[in-house]
Parts: C-alpha cells; structure tokens; sequence
C-alpha cells in the first residue's frame, strides 16, 4: 500500500464541490486526513454527521495549520479575505490551489498574499450540479470532467505535477492554460449560459399572476432546463459575474447582436435565415456527443 | 375486451410526436389501426421495418381515407397544405386533431379548409426531446406530462371529449384552454427558451476558431444543457416562430430589458441586485420539482 500523496488535505468551503472533492479524495486514498472548513453551522452539522471529514471547523486560520494541500471552493469574491486569514498559517511547503469558476480574479486576490514558501497552482474542475450544499456532493462528480489549470509563470512545476495527479486520481482530465484564456472560454460555455437561465426565469416570475402557474405547470416544453440551470447558488454566481466582467459582458454583446439578428427575422418572417441558424446551432450537439460531454 | 376508441387512426408526419402517439395508442388499445403518413422516403422505410403502423404511405390524401381520427403531427408550417389535400378525402363524423406547438395559426389554417362534416379539436401535448425521426419515439413519452386542448366555442363536445379521452388513455393530463393564451404561455415556456438556446449555441459557433474547440470540450459547465436544446429539429422550430411570432416577440421583447438589467449590474458592479434577482430564479425551480414537471 502505498501512502497517500497528501498527508493533510485541508478544504475551505465544504459544499457541494468541496465536499465532492472530500470525498473523491477518500475514495481514492489520494488524501490521509480531510479537514472541512465552512464558514455555515448548519453545514458543519451535515459534514460532521454524515462523517465526511477528519476534522472540522469554521475558522480557515485553524483548518489550513499543518496542510500540505490546501483547496480553497468558496464563492471567489471571498478569496482575498480567505486568503489574508490562512496566509500566516500556511506550512512550509504546502500547495495552495482551488476550484474558483473566474481565474484571472483569484491570481489577483490571492498571489500577492501567500507566502514564498507555499506554492499557489490556480485550478477549475469543470463539474457541478445546480445543487448546494455537502450532502449533495459526490465522489464521482469528477469523472470523465477536465480540471483546468492555470498555473503562473513562476509556478514551481513540482507542483504544478502533484495538484495534476490528484485530478487524475479521481478520474478527470488535466489541461493547462493561461488564467485569460480561461475566463473568456468560460464566459461563454458556463457564466452566460447560467446568466441567460437566470434571466428567462426571472422574466417568467415576473409574469402577470395568472400566467405564472401555468409557466410552471407547462414548463415540460423547455423551460424546466432553464429552471433547473437557474437553481445554482445565487452567491456563488454573483461572485463569478463581479469577478469576471470584462469577458461576461463581452460575450452577452455577441449573444445581444445575434439575438436582435434572429428578432429581426421572425419579424420579418425570413424563415431560410431562420432555418440556416438552427441548422448550424444543432451541428454543435454532435461535438457534444463525440467528446462525451453530453 | 372492449373495442378500440378509434378504427383507424391516420397520423400525418410520422416523426419523434408521431411516432410516439402512434406507439402509445397501440400499447394502450386505443387504435385498431394505425396508418402512417410521412413525406419523407427515409422515415417510411424505418416506419416500415420498425413495424410501427399497419398501413403506410407518403400521400396524406390516401392516408386519410376511412379514417375515423386524423392526426397532424407535421411542422405547423404545412397545415394550410395538408388541410387542403386531405379535407377532400375525409370521412363523415372524423374529427381532426393535430399536436401543433402554435395553436391560433392552426386554427387559421385548417378552420375553413374542415369540411361540416368533421370535427376541429386542435391539441398540444407539452412534451418532446431534442431528437426526431420515428426511430427515437418511444411510448411512454406523454406519460405524466400535460395534453392542452384548444377547442373553438363551435366545436362538438363530444368530439372534445373522444380526443381528451385518447390522451388520458395514454397517460397524460388534459387542459382545454383558449389558443391565444395557450400560444403566449408556450412563448415564454418553449419558444423563447428554445430561440435563446440557438441563439447562445449559434454565438458560440461563430467564435474564433481555437476558441470553438474548447466551447466543445468544457461544455459541462451549462453549455451543454443548451446544445441539447438547440439540437431540435430546425424546420419544426422554424415553423414555430413564424407562427407565433407576435407572442414570441413580446416574450423576447420582455427578455432583452430583463437582461439589460443584469448587464448593467454586472457593469456597475452591483452585487446585491444580482443576488437577489438570482435567488427569485431559484424558487421557481421549487415549483417545478413540486409540479413534477422536472
């Protein structure tokens, strides 16, 4: 039997991507203690009755004493705070890394404040539900998934290599890029596909009261998809939206100008254009399908 | 045993709605016979060794001939063409029906063409998946889902009934409602949702080309759910919105303010709005789930 690769894995924010990536790392033996950290009592209730961690507590300070891997899964406007509070306590040696949405925000929040003697190795699971919380978790949440990292030019490659191993112990794709190139790709796979769901429903709860029951009642045609993406953490997709602006606005600006395109067409009942869109739109399922993302 | 509701059962379009209906009413007793009407050479010779009606053919006119329910299961933009080749070859006492997403402009196109002798009873099951072709139907497709009647105030009662009773015979709850609220209901529930997701799959497509790839490979962060969407056949959908164009555009109308708003928000940096409009989108999401329409 081999020893774990981390003797202390210390997860600040225990919800439903931190405590996933708790208990993937158990099941894989990647980690020799777990130690939850979450800022919500009511979650550590959970945590510590369905005995997913080691230790548990809600002060970061505490949680990241004597971690050789530190993995940072709250909201990232909290970052910089988090950061400050776990800076002084952070082991010679240990790896800081994390499953931030944004990461052009979370170098800036987070670089200039860890140690020399600590590594920062930026990094995304691209998984989740639009469930919340630690007992919605899972350990297979990972599986088949690519885990983007962005490391910084400085970054040790040591390093980098064991945040990597990890990913691939619990079943993911590794894939490196730089932190901008990211945030745009996101932009437009994840940030506005989650703003757009936000928006349809909102505007369906603002419906005259008659209409809306039967929005609900009929949502089977559509929008129930739109519902269930619209059912993800309201914090942490503020945060995502705060954080990455430029490349979020960018991309609604594309999305506004082809929808006025496509207003413009029913309008004047251009079917072809109408049909040509869809047409193209529908070859992309394929690609889904074919990297097994689907 | 009892006999079957209807003899013979004509089903124009033979498509992923058509081909279910017709699984489903075979499965329940509902059809003696089931006759297939497709245009299209392909799915007439899948109908045929899938075994899935017991007669078959591409002509509507002869398809309708002697029998005693007619289903129009094509894209909403072909009724007016239909209506005028079968309404020549219908039976006295056959009541017409069909599975329309838009339900005032079927009314506009087959109303004058239905003989005295036939009775209108325009429907619309609320459900569907992305795919189509009669190989991808399936029986228990309007099993749990709602079946929306859109009777005109000179329509039989019974002949109202008689369709109402195949649906719950098949699984599904009826409604009877008035076209144009059944038309400004399904804009906001299936035609917007399905436009936006053409729309954000299609401005995706049009990105510079290293980024498409990686649209493709990190799709699991929400764009994904909007590819399957937008898989959908595209002439059907075209159809749609060409027929529903007033409901449509005043539902997108409604749509683009909303999400103005939010890109303002996200301009100013205005955390609390974002918040507060993203936890409203969420509760909806509970009254789906509680409709059981999830």
């Amino acid at each position: 039997m081999t020893a774990p690769a981390f003797e202390r894995v210390a997860i600040i924010g225990f919800g439903l991507i931190g405590s996933s990536l708790g208990r993937a790392l158990r099941a894989h033996g990647v980690a020799g203690e777990i130690v939850a950290c979450d800022s919500d009592a009511a979650a550590l209730d959970e945590i510590a009755s369905l005995g997913l961690a080691d230790r548990l507590g809600a002060d970061p300070a505490e949680a990241v004493e004597g971690a050789d891997l530190v993995v940072i899964c709250t909201p990232v406007g909290s970052y910089a705070a988090i950061g400050a509070a776990i800076a002084p306590h952070l082991t010679p040696g240990v790896i800081v890394t994390d499953v931030g949405s944004v990461k052009q925000s979370v170098i800036r929040d987070l670089l200039p404040l860890i140690p020399a003697h600590a590594q920062l190795v930026p990094g995304h699971p691209i998984a989740g539900t639009e469930k919340s919380g630690p007992a919605n978790g899972f350990a297979g949440l990972f599986e088949g998934r690519w885990a983007v990292l962005t490391p910084l030019p400085a970054t040790d490659r040591a390093a980098i290599e064991r945040v990597a191993s990890l990913w691939r112990a619990i079943g993911s794709e590794v894939v490196e890029m730089e932190a901008a190139h990211h945030d745009k790709v996101l932009a437009i796979t994840s940030h506005l596909p989650h703003l757009i769901a936000y928006t349809i429903v909102g505007t369906a709860v603002d419906l005259e009261e008659s209409l809306q029951s039967e929005v609900i009642k009929f949502s089977a045609g559509g929008f129930r998809d739109f519902t269930r993406i619209a059912a993800s953490d309201p914090i942490f997709w503020r945060d995502v939206f705060l954080n990455n602006r430029e490349a979020v606005l960018e991309m609604l600006q594309r999305l506004t100008e082809d929808l006025s395109a496509l207003q413009r067409a029913i309008r004047r009942g251009e079917g072809d254009f109408l049909e040509e869109r869809f047409a193209r739109a529908r070859e992309i399922r394929r690609g889904v399908i074919e990297a097994k993302q689907a």
